[in-house]
């Protein structure tokens, strides 16, 4: 029996790392196989291009040399871990996949959504996640869980105006659009277990348990 | 006034590396500014992200990952290098370029031509070249003239089988039925002074000295 590939897709304090677990811990009771992951996971390729991506000193760095960048250590990830898992009848559970890589950089970041989905595809080689969850959250209220939060330091990311998470929030939406079999919105300003609740229904449209 | 983007293309043992040697010699003399380069080109990033490539211990190495990571390191090489000198109205010679990739990896090793062209048209963004030769040898010859050479270390690519380097010279023939207004293809078996005499003729096309 094959796997499944599952997503979860989301800006910056949509809450997605509270759901997740809380969902592993619900469903570890179940005789599903399950394995949590996210790029680039311990994959030792994959953690040598995010030292590059990351490293402070490249200032110079161009975004599509970025966006090639993570193409390659999501498919370095993709062949390590996330296939050997599906192959052997485990359920994928991924956090950010091809989706950020579309909402972030070809639409928040201006590079194009159908230009970074050409070089991902190429890096996906047609393994699409069998379902996406999106987290879906007003930009300022997701602003604030960032600033409130005090288990998390603030990133990069966190700190960028809300006119980008604005932006993030749009680009999503067009993804969502190319892609509505695929894509579940879930509505992430209700409670946490709520949200699990909700997941967990959903989830049932592609395994059972 | 803008410069031009000239880039060399061919198998092992072509003869590139001489030629481009000779031919700058040659016009050193004229009023033409050229810089000579090939990626990594001393570029940082694209230096960092060839030892990724490069190093001996990542046998992990997926085809596509290796594909992608090539494609960002020309960009960082093209946006930190050749564009900047283009710009100050200099004639670039590239030994390799988008070529080498259709044909080795598109091709030779099997990812589809297509589909590296894709990530590498990502990458270059529309700064095709102006014009490239394409050294065209038997590559029974060139096999023979690189085990001949004792100047050179024999590399991975050297030792590998005859049949390997007739599919990238298969390779190559499709790019450049695909490019034919851009490639011009060079007779490589004649002598190095005939084949820089050619090469200086062809130049007239784009550059004028």
């Amino acid at each position: 029996m094959k796997g499944k590939f599952i997503t979860f897709e989301g800006p910056e304090g949509a809450g997605k790392t509270s759901v997740l677990e809380l969902l592993m811990t619900e469903l570890s009771g179940t005789e599903m196989e399950m394995i949590f992951t996210r790029e680039p996971g311990g994959i030792h390729i994959s953690e040598k291009i995010r030292e590059v991506i990351l490293n402070k000193e490249h200032t110079e760095m161009d975004s599509r040399t970025e966006a090639l960048l993570y193409a390659a250590a999501r498919r370095q990830h993709l062949v390590e871990r996330v296939v050997p898992a599906i192959e052997s009848g485990k359920i994928v559970l991924c956090d950010r996949f091809i989706d950020s890589s579309l909402a972030y950089q070809g639409y928040a970041r201006g590079l194009g959504i159908k230009e970074v989905l050409s070089i991902n595809e190429f890096a996906i080689n047609g393994l699409m996640p069998d379902l996406t969850f999106y987290f879906k959250i007003d930009p300022k209220v997701g602003l604030q869980r960032i600033s409130k939060s005090s288990e998390r330091e603030k990133n990069r990311l966190d700190l960028e105006e809300l006119s980008f998470h604005q932006k993030v929030q749009e680009g999503y939406e067009k993804v969502i659009d190319m892609f509505p079999e695929r894509i579940v919105v879930i509505d992430a300003e209700k409670s946490l277990e709520k949200v699990v609740a909700e997941v967990k229904n959903k989830l049932k449209k592609v395994i059972s348990f």
